[in-house]
């Protein structure tokens, strides 16, 4: 099984389906395709269809698209628990997880992550956000509070115990913190800010941290 | 259980659900929000956190997002078989799902469904599409042929069988008539030309269709 990534400094999408494969314990090769050479496009073209990253090569299938991978973990990791078990913590995990699948593009536009912005290391300068981010940090703000309320009490994690959400937020959290972004501002009640940090120390992460830090010198 | 969706005639993302409720056999009653008008987002804030149709309440808990809605109904209809049962087939299956939800925004954007670009009734004018958009169909044709070559010898939709990707690509299929966009320029032996016609022709549709024609008069 190989999952296909880009640069750890810099690659929020492949960070994802490489936490929840972590936590399922699989045993995975990781084949790095760096992002923003001339060579890219041809580099993940001969391993993904979609042309992006990440994909997953198992059984002489590729699977493509980090939540279709976080799926198939789902599928064949049952006992890892990637959703709440409890039914309603599940429907809204699984509500939260597609929002941030397919929305979120001025937050991802404007707080990018790439050459000079890594999501690993010490925060960098200060970003003022526009009108358009400032809706998206407020919602994001909004959905943890809820979140975190009505399901999460039981554990750290947005749910409780870590789930495929915690895998999809962690991204966002590094960028909240590269480019210092206090949540205060939008609504944070100290939940959000907190959750951050649990993402931001999650062992997985840090692990793969020091990877990125080692790619970027 | 509600359906909150938006027009009939335009909301390509409420169609998607209802789609597959429908294959379910799921009772559900609908709730119609009219996009396009001075009190929208107050009528959609009323039932969906994230300011966006379609949602889904069901037992208390309101699931919001095409997908969360279609993973829900995967857990709680599984003799509908929502997803193929050959293996590799579910996995592409998901892939191409999951890269309909987060990408083709180009083809999202400049084929757009709203006042006088309905997905349903007769084409309208011819679309000239720009590179950014050529690219999307031309990705599009890729992967239908791909997935249908490689799964969907066995029946007319996509993976054989009826899934969520054919609720998924529906809308596309009528972006493309309504634009009267030629696949065949973008790739097409004739697989995705026939596989359109095929979603287009479905029951549902029609009967989604009808109703799509009476609002718009």
């Amino acid at each position: 099984m190989k999952l296909i990534l880009g640069d750890k400094a810099y690659s929020t999408w492949s960070l994802r389906p490489w936490l929840i494969l972590k936590r399922c314990g699989a045993e995975f090769e990781e084949v790095m395709i760096a992002l923003n050479r001339p060579d890219t496009a041809d580099q993940i073209a001969r391993h993904a269809p979609a042309g992006k990253v990440p994909a997953l090569e198992v059984e002489g299938v590729t699977v493509w698209d980090s939540l279709a991978i976080a799926l198939w973990a789902e599928e064949h990791y049952p006992h890892a628990r990637l959703w709440p078990v409890d039914p309603p913590a599940r429907w809204v995990a699984r509500s939260v997880v597609c929002e941030m699948h397919s929305a979120f593009g001025t937050l991802r536009n404007d707080l990018g992550m790439g050459p000079g912005h890594p999501m690993v290391g010490d925060p960098g300068e200060a970003h003022v956000p526009s009108d358009a981010l400032s809706a998206d940090i407020r919602r994001m703000v909004g959905m943890w509070k809820d979140a975190k309320g009505r399901f999460g009490e039981a554990g750290p994690y947005l749910f409780g115990d870590w789930s495929i959400a915690d895998a999809f937020f962690t991204p966002v959290a590094a960028r909240f913190r590269h480019f210092r972004i206090d949540l205060a501002a939008y609504g944070d009640d100290g939940t959000a800010t907190e959750y951050c940090r649990t993402l931001l120390s999650q062992p997985d992460f840090l692990e793969w941290s020091e990877a990125g830090l080692k790619e970027i010198g």
